[in-house]
């Protein structure tokens, strides 16, 4: 059970990462480790006077920024993007999770499902009728895919995950643990014996490079498709209704919710808790901050904030004056006061 | 795998969904479509003017309408509720998530159990010791049954969906997958030795045709019974506390909280990220719209809104006046420098 | 199926519970009730005014209260912390979740992983390499737990719960369904090819007795540890994002979020659906009301709500100003009205 602990001479590790070395070639790098600690062989990287700060604070192997900074004795990476860099580094740190190539003997696969045979299929999985799972696809344990679905190349299906019906993935995503595609939309009418469910017959479709976090839903369309975009990624215990489209390249925090039929652009942020009414739009490239609720249609880029959603600044401001609302009051009934002298004077 | 495609004349079509026919019989139908969408064989419903402008600008099969509409070329069906008659079309597009009568060979199900023949018990179910599973139940793979609970007649039990223990279900309940029924309350006493666990040792009930959302979850009672009732719907990410009462034919939308002991009524609608503290009571056919918090108890029905919950009138009023709240501050000053002035003269 | 029921007389129940008893010694008591339901052979406990109304109104075996109530008429139990006492009580009412001890025949355990011959583990588990699971420990069915990760001794994995990579558990921890530990930090550099995942190749690592609720997520740190102290409590649908540190004996209501890298202290309390900013510190003792939301360090102890986190009384004060907040707005139109009037006299 020992580990082969990797580690590299910074004149090993410069050329994997790219970048100009400040410093000692020979200095021996074997982990990473986050700014402010101290490990005579680990790496960070900083991008911000708050990082440096630690940085200069801790000993260190090595630290990556985008330009020297005076008084700093540890050796440096000079990189134009150091975030990336160490994302780099980070890669080598990678290990997959455990999965045997071919189908396990224990998966329940019906025989009309498609499985590429480059795929990976865990034990305890259960595929249904007509569904299909591309080349490379990883299918861990536990995971089920009713009928009808279609799993792309190189997607990641991590242990606990369930796509029903109709439910297609493009290539690379990634479903973390507990991700629920593909339930029922939220639909009912009234009748006089109650609530009658709406059947819902639709679908979901993920584009490319999608990924989904811990325990997310994302409910099937009544008609029709939900829809999320290529490259968009999705935090946990996120909540997508039926009939919502999301564009490409989004990034939705945790806890967030869009409502029933709502449309949310390009390159939004959606932060933590934050909502988006049902049938609402929100255009492009807007960010929603944490908690956030939109009740209406957003229809310029930009940053907005608030319950209902308003620009950053405005509600900031609210905010602001809300602090003072209790003095004002006393405020104002001084003035009321004044005035009652003045009138009876 | 070639499926085979319904389709009707509207001839046909009509007799099934009820309502008059204004238009062609020999006009074949084929799928349900989103309003607005064209689709020669596409049918949709309209029920207000937004959608029926929809309808107008698309080329469709025909549409479902309680009134006939002026300019509308379409096909139509007049029927007095178009939602239901919709509804019902849908019904025939349904599909059963793929389930084989009888208990599959993979099922660990404990002798005691008590399983009726004309259930269908899924791969890797398990269901422990005295437990029951009503006619014509559908178990899906990965279902965990725990101990003395009882599934009732047609329940269905979508994959992944755990009940612990003394968790009963009425007849007709639909679980949508990551449904947690039965874990323990959060309770603890404090101690010396840090937080002590309370045992939780109540049960969770659940009436006739309740549906519950993906990952949604319900605590066990500490003593006695969490409940909820006949025909109540709740969303996906749902959490409802130990010991809470809700009442029948009540709508629950998604990442709503109830804390513990809450009582909740009949009728009611909660909407999205809306809470309700603990031990509040809130009252029949009340709405507490989304993301409003119900500190306190809610006595008389309507529709409430904020937080605190207050009428939604008052609670936009506030919110328009808040608006206002940072001119009010300039205002204000201005007034005070103007009496100042006058003091001084 | 008979179940054999468990019963006391008040005479050989009192030296189990502590206490002194009021009342009649050979009263017998059958089961714990709720403060306000009426059963002959129950017991239940009061620790206020509103409990103790309750309990006069109610026909019951006995109650558990620190003091004798006048008017009380029912057999009283004299103990000094009676919610103490009536879980004790409780205690003999728990009844394990069924699972055998060994390995059962169906789990896929990896050769290199290490289990405690007193551990049970349960149909349809998965233990994958290097992995060790400690004495005594439980691992309910469908459980999944990935490669080198560490389960204390006393722990219980309910059925449905996923630790992935490096998850290190303390001993006596409890979690409950659908927790997910160890899903990848929701981190993403941007480039021109689109949100480029950063590797998360961090760890979690859970004190002793930390309990985790359904369906709860605790991500992996993208370097180093996401860490949980000793005692702490989260409820269900908690988020935990990658780095957060939280002390020991915490509690941590429903649907919660932590945002990443935030630390939270010791023996704090966050009320429900409440949330923490990323990288944001809060002190030691520190409470924050539900649905309360910190952008910024909270440094002292005391209690907290509001969006932002402010002084419990000053938030209080706002709401009550805000609701008068239309009213003063008419208010000093009528100032500005009078003074335009003195301005032209």
């Amino acid at each position: 059970m020992a580990q082969e602990l990797p580690s590299w001479t910074l004149a090993e590790l410069v050329p994997l990462l790219g970048g100009e070395l400040i410093g000692n070639p020979e200095q021996r790098i074997s982990r990473p480790i986050e700014a402010g600690q101290s490990d005579s062989e680990g790496i960070c990287f900083a991008e911000s006077e708050k990082f440096f700060q630690r940085v200069k604070d801790s000993q260190i192997g090595a630290v990556i920024l985008s330009q020297p900074i005076e008084g700093l004795t540890a050796n440096q990476i000079l990189h134009p993007t150091p975030r990336l860099a160490f994302a780099k580094f980070l890669h080598l740190f990678r290990r997959p999770l455990p999965l045997s190539p071919g189908i396990h003997p224990t998966a329940v696969v019906d025989p009309s499902a498609q499985i590429d045979p480059s795929a990976k299929i865990g034990p305890y999985v259960v595929i249904g009728p007509d569904s299909q799972v591309g080349a490379r696809a990883e299918i861990h344990p536990f995971c089920y895919i009713g009928d009808r679905c279609s799993v792309g190349a190189g997607c990641v299906l991590y242990p606990h995950v369930v796509l029903l019906q109709e439910v297609t993935l493009g290539e690379g995503c990634r479903l973390f643990p507990g991700v629920v595609l593909g339930a029922d939309g939220f639909g009912y009418a009234p009748s006089p014996a109650g609530l009658m469910p709406i059947p819902q017959v639709g679908s979901v479709e993920l584009g490319r490079s999608v990924d989904l976090g811990a325990n997310t839903t994302v409910d099937r369309a009544t008609v029709g498709k939900t829809k999320i975009g290529d490259g968009t990624k999705l935090d946990n215990l996120v909540m997508v209704a039926h009939n919502v489209q999301i564009g490409p390249h989004t990034v939705i925090a945790s806890q967030a919710g869009i409502a029933g039929s709502a449309t949310i652009g390009a390159q939004v942020i959606m932060g933590g808790q934050s909502a988006v009414k049902d049938h609402v739009s929100i255009a492009d490239r807007v960010t929603l901050a944490g908690r956030t609720g939109a009740f209406g249609n957003v229809e310029s880029p930009g940053e907005y904030f608030g319950l209902p959603a308003q620009p950053v600044r405005e509600t900031l401001r609210q905010m602001a004056a809300l602090k003072k609302l209790p003095d004002l009051v006393k405020r104002l009934q001084a003035i009321e006061a004044a005035l009652d002298k003045l009138g009876e004077s």
